[in-house]
């Protein structure tokens, strides 16, 4: 029986790379359902090819879709819209894995249905645990979903764990099965030999250059202030239900190792490879199994050369906002997060400073009243509140 | 319920460290029986402090023990002698672990002896799988004997691979699971960076500088001529149901991670950590689970720097010898472990030159005929016989 998979976000880059994986194993998937937010007719291409039941696509570009499907004589694929149609897909009986790779707060809702559902869920969307990783990890456990990682981080993290490290429950977010820590490797984006007193001035361009993995810009950006570090590191504690005490950021340029686990006889397991997503992705649809991800074997003989160091975090205050705002727990971090989003946009616009970006951060995490995070309307809200705020701080302290 | 532990070799490094790891979770672990050879006041020492029930020593050993023992009012303590003791202990029913660190072929009987009684075998000795692999893998898996290296090499491998690995069939040592290649790694010894052309003239001192390990002087010269990573290929073929093939040596100076696996994803997993054979004592004694073994975790912002290189194999031909022979199966191994035991200690005895070692043990593998390797009795004359034809080239290489 062939594993049907439903792709959230398939025209992305993670989409593609998923669609890449699942035609070199298509003797093991069929895809049910893939979605799309505006490139129409690359969702046609992968329609085409991969003949899906259900595509879904804003309300607004139904038509538009609609013939592009008639003229290539796909009619029969169903077409549904909006997030109606999302949560219907992520959470269809005929669906076995879900691949939620929606950016942003829009790919929350659709993530959470295929958690509900109880779906294996392939978490791309960062959003998902940083803004609510409780409700989200409460959901999964209630409906046996298996939430499994496809940041290459976190990924590497999982594969690094013992097999049944999931199904074992542990108490106050404390190590358990032997693990002492997890050791979440960072490139040290572009900016690593910078020093303090040039960050200043640094602009958009500089700061997306990334120097091992070709990104968005958004990520970029998070890249180079270390906040996509700090963002991970609270995925990380969501995920693995480990306190971020356990939890060490170590700086390592080439990103050959994705990062490591630590356990109390003395070993360090560690997952290496080439920077493509199509490793992570394949390893999250096959585990506890393997498929061939397409992906070229790490040669060391080449990549021969590994180095780390610890991170500077009075250079990069993100990454000790994220690891506070993981400390202070409920909506924090979705207002680190929020906030980060708005600054990083300045910045991108040339609004604000490089350095400003932690400093919006901050000034809102300081404004706004902490709570539980213990409905998702609630972190939406918030997420809204954040944003005005940090957008006055922007403001503030523009150009 | 305690695990019940018998160490053959209690009195050596490993047994040593066996022992600091099992006062250190003497909560889940006694002591059953405990052997030495030459050491008493040691052993003595160790059954003041774990209180065994059995001691197994040389038969002319067997008074002074006595003696010793009644000096401390120890005489409940049983003893035994020579390998009908070491048998003995190494399957008694009331023995869950048997630890085999006894060195050279005297480790071969009781080791099979522990493997045919069913047990947990942690193999330190290297002789049982080189030089008789095909006959302790079958006896392992007729009487359900779970076999597990504490080499560190081989214990890290075991670490890298799935938890059901040893438990699934494959066929003509093909990689399984997934699996696509073992990376074994190599110090690359104290002449990584030594010309060839003076290899000719080292002395045994040089030699005997391990860079990261400090051990005896038999597995000192192995590692100088990377012989020791040639027996530690084929221990891997034996105990990994692997072709060479898919065994690739990467000379890695610092020795921090202690070998690799690939996947057919493109994963490469590696374990790390501080060179204490505590870890893979706690390791293998634990597996699956884990133990404190007392071992500082390793601080990667010290151990900052990892590089890697491929191996030199005109350099270093004993690493091809080793490889040939296990290409070649059958009795060659065997012939390969003799004719450099004798040939090392030649060289220690200042009898031939470094570079001759791999010559001797050239020279008399081209010199015996293979056959297959279907007996103890077999391997054992075979070891002998090339002993002696070993010992002639010694003479007509000496200096």
């Amino acid at each position: 029986m062939k594993q049907s998979v439903c792709i959230l976000g398939a025209t992305g880059s993670i989409g593609q790379s998923t669609l890449k994986v699942l035609e070199k194993n298509s003797n093991k998937y069929s895809i049910f359902a893939v979605t799309a937010y505006s490139r129409m007719h690359d969702l046609v291409d992968i329609c085409k090819k991969f003949l899906p039941k259900i595509a879904v696509v804003p309300e607004e570009k139904k038509d538009e879709l609609y013939q592009l499907l008639k003229l290539n004589r796909l009619e029969t694929i169903e077409i549904l819209t909006d997030e109606d149609g999302l949560t219907t897909v992520a959470s269809h009986n005929d669906v076995d894995v879900v691949m939620a790779a929606i950016v942003g707060a829009a790919g929350l809702i659709p993530t959470l249905a295929a958690v509900k559902a109880g779906k294996r869920v392939l978490l791309a969307n960062k959003e998902a645990l940083v803004m609510s990783g409780d409700i989200m990890m409460q959901e999964a456990k209630k409906n046996s979903a298996l939430l499994l990682p496809v940041d290459s981080e976190h990924n590497a993290i999982f594969q690094c764990l013992p097999e049944n490290y999931m199904s074992v429950e542990n108490n106050n977010n404390e190590p358990k099965l032997g693990i002492s820590r997890v050791l979440l490797t960072a490139s040290g984006g572009p900016f690593l030999n910078t020093p303090l007193a040039e960050l200043a001035t640094v602009t958009p361009s500089q700061a997306c250059k990334h120097p091992n993995w070709s990104m968005g810009q958004k990520v970029s950006i998070d890249s180079a202030t270390l906040m996509n570090k700090g963002l991970e590191l609270i995925e990380a504690c969501h995920l693995f239900a480990i306190s971020e005490r356990f939890v060490t950021v170590v700086v390592h340029p080439q990103s050959i190792i994705h990062s490591m686990v630590q356990y109390i006889d003395g070993s360090t397991i560690a997952q290496m490879g080439n920077p493509d997503m199509c490793t992570p992705i394949a390893h999250a649809l096959a585990w506890p199994k393997r498929i061939d991800a397409g992906v070229s074997a790490l040669d060391l003989f080449v990549n021969n050369k590994l180095d780390f160091q610890a991170p500077d975090t009075k250079k990069f205050p993100a990454l000790r906002l994220a690891r506070e705002s993981m400390q202070a727990g409920g909506l924090a971090p979705a207002i680190l997060n929020a906030a980060n989003e708005i600054a990083v946009d300045a910045f991108l616009k040339d609004k604000i400073s490089f350095t400003n970006i932690s400093n919006v951060v901050e000034e809102t995490l300081n404004s706004l009243e902490n709570a539980q995070a213990n409905s998702l309307e609630v972190i939406l809200d918030t997420d809204q509140c954040a944003r005005n705020i940090a957008q006055t701080y922007v403001t503030k302290m523009g150009k």
